[in-house]
């Protein structure tokens, strides 16, 4: 079993400046600690709540940072697509595509994003049982490719509100993909009365402990120097200053639940 | 308040024969009870649980068929599209464009849904509550279409299972969108541990005559002549030999809701 | 099959002068629809939110004011126990005694309230599935009592939420037993951050128009002169002089639903 | 912060030389990993799924076997009542009094419990969000009595299944009160079709690291020599050969958790 392993980021790529910023900071964490970083960040929020809410950059004023990234501080990364059609030329720069939770059920997108040979991260729907990702990954290995990982981000508990059952990462594993878990978005306060969907970042770090003791590959986990002046996800991103300490303890209940 | 109208059909289309059979029986039952009937049926299974299950006929093969029974019979026509390069071409035959539930926040497919100026039905998704409806409707009609409607299809309740809210129908109402209720994925059991969804076909009827009473626009059923041969939904549609009958009895129910 | 009946009252016996007020109406409204109306009240609140709740006036108060209900205006009488050691004095003046959601599973309450050989009405609890019934109306029978009925009044749906599933109608009818919807209660919205549980009044109609569409024995519905200073349910409660029109909408539903 | 404590032992009394047996082998474990174990089991299963199902040995002859148990390893005792009238009987040997998850809000019981003056274990039910144990917490606090602790058992979720919410851990600390969690109840599998409830064995472990990486003052765990053949809880229950390895790598998880 390897050592724990993190995804992180802004919840979406702002301007070229903000990203080397960001990235700089996590490439810094990932030496002091000595563990893997993904950074991850989106081009475009394309189910954001409502249509006045921001969507991002663009996939073309994206593509191009994603490699400055890469190349400047040696970082892979992850970064999700909505469309079949996108995935040839994201899968040119980015190291692993990542499918949203709403979308992994759609086969078109699943066998195309398979089909480039990249990494492929599927979330978990909100609607689905852990034992039901076993169809999700199937439709990619038959893909043919084996390399698909998969995420955990909440699953629906009455309205409005996501319950994370930890039952599910041990069975999730049973695919044979490696677990996730995303402890940004198992806090998302999905929806309600208002027009952006809310977030309780107190349980962030909760829940990632807990996910870690279980057992996980690794943790994703988005995070901003300001995250409640960010342009979406605010409520549930954590602040980058206190990223540091947070991994250390979670490598911490790593190293116990690995022994 | 119009008279209940009802949305039936069978789940996709199988073939040209097929198709023009069962549009032929709809509008008899049409005729018979002086009902509205829009036909539905689907030329593609874009989600299907899992990659070796039939996925339908085809965009292509559909439109001319989808125009000849509006044609021959009359009907009006409903179908559901995945991705937004296929609204256009969709929208120049087909009535009522259809999101499905899992597409239900993907802004694209709803702008360009929109923007074709055909009916938009948007099917709630499963990890919705009802007032959540409420910036969907608003995507749309914020794009310059105002002929919105909204379909409960049920809610996720533990793994496995769907839940119908009736106050959730009053509730979507009150977005100012016709309120439809789908009664045959309202009782799917989806996922589990096979490779297709599940379903309740003795609770259609139980749903349906619930939602009329509460008071609805229209009903969603699907239908078929022999629904456990079908190649898909077979669990949760009904025969068509009994369509008739329990049609009858929900304009007898709708009267007095609507009274 | 029998036509609809009725469970109605006000939350909690408040006085001797109230409980005959609220019994001369219902009674009145029994005579004009043609409907039975059970008369139900209750002694005690035992579960109560919070300790400076008000709980009501007592067993040795109540059941000489139930005698006299029963005597002047004819009403069979339904209250809810929740000790053991009260079966046999409620039993002796009251007709139907009930078991409270939350102690369904309390075999030693559920034998003591067979053994008077009243009809037992038993309210499903909160956390349990409608099939789970059949076990718990077992427990009645086998202690040789079979006048058992069985009672919806909502299934915990995330946190504070209750949602009813049409669906368990059926399902709880499957055990013999006729089948009771509670409008009142079905509706509370239990807990939450303040001391008392909430309810949604709005929705009473709603979904006791469902449940009588989709075919039950009975409608159990809280009423008051004025729900707003009740001291128990008053937000799930509906106004008696809103009771007489509703229950003529539900026996149109009632006729057509068991024709 | 204190350390992990633990609360073990046998579902149900089953003899006297069951428990003696049982209480010796958590007076070793206790001993070799130096950590408080607190004994338990119950004299009376009061809510069993069917009739047929063995309750126990009773409240007059378990508690002479308390008393032995204490007297001899100088474990504590916790075991759970059912009625007011048995609280002061309990309470002249055991030392915490556990109220049952279904009868968390019967006021009677948790007031006659609370002036015992003995320490209240309330399991919160599984109709409560976390939230709501501060009004339970309320009543027996208010009746004079400060030595409560709060127990999580799993949430309703879906029909026949439950789910542990990992952050009510940190929210029902907020009441002051230490927080536990049952690893044996939050994998049952209640109801169902059958006459006794299920469990998920395989996942007592996992949900006990998570409880523990998040931080709680103790865990409940029922065990047993051989749990297959058990009169009760046989599902859930861990062997007690294996439980040893178990706190062991709790109480490392704890370490850190408390750090």
């Amino acid at each position: 079993q390897l050592p724990l392993s993190i995804m992180a980021g802004p919840c979406q790529m702002e301007s070229r400046d903000h990203a080397l910023e960001m990235a700089a900071a996590l490439k810094e964490i990932s030496d002091n600690l000595n563990i893997g970083i993904v950074y991850k960040s989106s081009f475009d929020k394309a189910n954001r709540t409502s249509l006045s809410s921001a969507r991002g950059i663009g996939l073309d004023k994206a593509l191009p940072i994603f490699a400055e990234i890469k190349e400047k501080f040696g970082l892979p990364i992850v970064t999700d697509i909505h469309d079949a059609g996108q995935c040839v030329a994201v899968a040119e720069v980015v190291d692993i595509l990542q499918i949203p939770a709403f979308l992994c059920r759609q086969t078109d997108l699943l066998i195309a994003a398979a089909e480039t040979g990249a990494v492929i991260n599927v979330k978990k729907g909100q609607f689905l049982a852990p034992w039901d990702m076993r169809n999700v990954v199937s439709k990619i290995t038959d893909s043919g490719n084996a390399n698909v990982m998969v995420t955990e981000r909440g699953t629906s508990f009455g309205y409005n509100t996501l319950v994370t059952d930890m039952r599910g990462l041990p069975t999730m594993a049973q695919t044979g993909a490696p677990v996730i878990f995303d402890a940004t978005h198992s806090v998302q306060q999905p929806g309600g009365q208002g027009a952006t969907s809310g977030g309780q970042r107190e349980f962030v770090s909760v829940l990632a402990r807990a996910a870690v003791a279980v057992g996980v590959a690794g943790v994703f986990l988005e995070t901003h120097q300001d995250p409640d002046n960010a342009p979406c996800d605010g409520p549930n991103m954590i602040p980058i200053q206190e990223l540091e300490a947070l991994l250390k303890q979670l490598q911490q209940f790593d190293a116990i639940a690995k022994a």
